[in-house]
């Protein structure tokens, strides 16, 4: 058995639980928390949970610790500081520091295995991204979001004033995706890809249309895009809006002389958080398998054979499913 | 640069050919062929085309052989031949000969790299399947073919007394792609996922009849199938259907807990024996880089982790496409 830790008990740490109990080789020995640990009531009431140094004393009675905080600041502190002591997989995001996160955990991870970044995207998609490029150089790849909440998007609405609750959606143009699955390799701006749909709670008086043009005005998250802002009350968000659906596509076209290709990889998830969390389970057990035959380090996707996220053993795989 | 050789020169020979010769990394050093090598065309004419016992006094000038023989018999001779020589590269994809298969080339390459079976299934749609069935234990895989030709099928028709020229199109069915998609996870007959159409030159004065009913009938091939079969004339067979394309996709639906999944991934291919053999030189690669590091020994695309197979190295593809 694979002993597991979950560092951090938010929504994707909760998806890490669920696939943990589904995984017959693997068992949960605690759920560690910067906070009150009383606090915190696992799906299994048996499962310890400790405050996050606890971790310290513990380095025989866990093997892999998955790291479930966020990357703009949890992962700087809680990446290096475990990796120090257990081997780890973490599902770290912002595409543009990963050299940087990475350094930082393959400093620490002198005599672990870190596998760092390991959702869908950053994760599966960037696999693919790898994959279809190697095969078909003379082309391009094209990585559609959606549709699905951003979190980050809808943080940023509820930081508006006068708004009281917000949900974006974010939502591939479908004319977009047509004109890259033709071959035609075409060149977006960030609004020829995706749409911003926004749904808004509004506090009472507030004045909604200056909340809908502080919204769409906003740089980085809003202003490159065509945003469209609804108000809604209370009840019909509770009612409509209160699931983590996600999904999205990678896209590759390709020629080989004359004759066109096209790969396609997408994901419809009715929960973005327990996916994720599903995948970091998997690569959980490639870090212990990496870890027990010595290969220490900051790793990726893309360092990691297959077989070694797969339950089965490499023979019964190449057996049933190759 | 990567030194590569190919052995038989059929349309899958070409197929590697057109991939070497548009990677920046390879070179082609050689076609080696057991017919008369003065009967090959290369498309580059200063590639050298010699016998295959050539080889045998090249082991320095060589580093991956890509081997492009078929699976019925010429791997089961080329495969340990070559791999007892050179780190190699096939397309064996005779499903439930694979374990036997390696175990023969695993005997071989002692001193070699080894990787066998990577077209497209198996390979691409292996590697989805471990993927998304390690990610989702609570769910089940799907395998569709086509629409395209099958080499196998057509074959089998060309058999048949009386039939001049024959090609077969396995043709998934919609219902069958959309009741997957559904999550319902159905249980399907052949017949059920995949109809074949077959188009049948026949000879002058042939029973067209008696064809028909004994392609429909034949065992192993058709007669698990909705099949059907339409007589045109040799123009119109060279006119619509002198193309090989081919496709298809590999889908897997799973919960966690309540929540349903659907991963995705497909391929159309205007040329399957290009796009196979573009598989085949994106592998080559990670051959050359196994045997480079002392990785001996008959491998699988589970084995096989993605940077290997990157032309760009690993800090680059994890800065650019993690």
């Amino acid at each position: 058995m694979i002993r597991v830790g979950i560092v951090g008990y938010g929504n994707i740490g909760k998806g890490v639980e669920k696939a943990v109990a589904a995984a017959p080789d693997m068992e949960l020995r605690g759920i560690f928390t910067r906070r009150d640990p009383k606090g915190i009531m696992p799906a299994d009431a048996s499962t310890p949970v400790l405050h996050s140094g606890a971790a310290e004393s513990m380095g025989g009675e866990i093997d892999v610790m998955v790291l479930c905080g966020g990357s703009a600041t949890d992962l700087w502190e809680q990446g290096p500081y475990f990796a120090s002591m257990f081997s780890t997989v973490d599902s770290f995001d912002t595409h543009s520091k990963i050299p940087a996160y990475m350094a930082a955990i393959d400093a620490a991870a002198k005599r672990t295995s870190a596998i760092i970044s390991c959702g869908w995207d950053p994760g599966l998609f960037s696999m693919m991204r790898v994959l279809s490029g190697a095969i078909l150089p003379d082309g391009a790849s094209y990585t559609f979001w959606g549709k699905g909440v951003s979190q980050g998007h809808s943080d940023a609405i509820r930081r508006v004033d006068g708004v009281k609750n917000a949900i974006q959606y974010t939502v591939p143009i479908d004319s977009a995706v047509e004109a890259v699955r033709s071959g035609a390799r075409p060149t977006f701006l960030a609004r020829d890809k995706h749409l911003r749909e926004c749904y808004v709670v509004a506090e009472p008086g507030a004045d909604k249309e200056a909340i809908a043009k502080t919204v769409k005005a906003m740089p980085d998250y809003f202003a490159d895009y065509d945003t469209t802002v609804e108000f809604i009350d209370e009840a019909e968000f509770m009612r409509s809006h209160s699931k983590m659906p996600h999904g999205g596509m990678v896209m590759h076209t390709g020629k080989t002389g004359e004759h066109g290709h096209v790969v396609e990889f997408s994901l419809k998830l009715e929960s973005n958080p327990e996916f994720t969390g599903s995948i970091m389970a998997a690569y959980a057990r490639a870090a212990f398998r990496l870890a027990a035959e010595g290969v220490f380090g900051a790793k990726t996707v893309f360092d990691v054979p297959l077989s070694y996220i797969a339950e089965k053993n490499r023979e019964d795989i190449i057996k049933t499913l190759l």
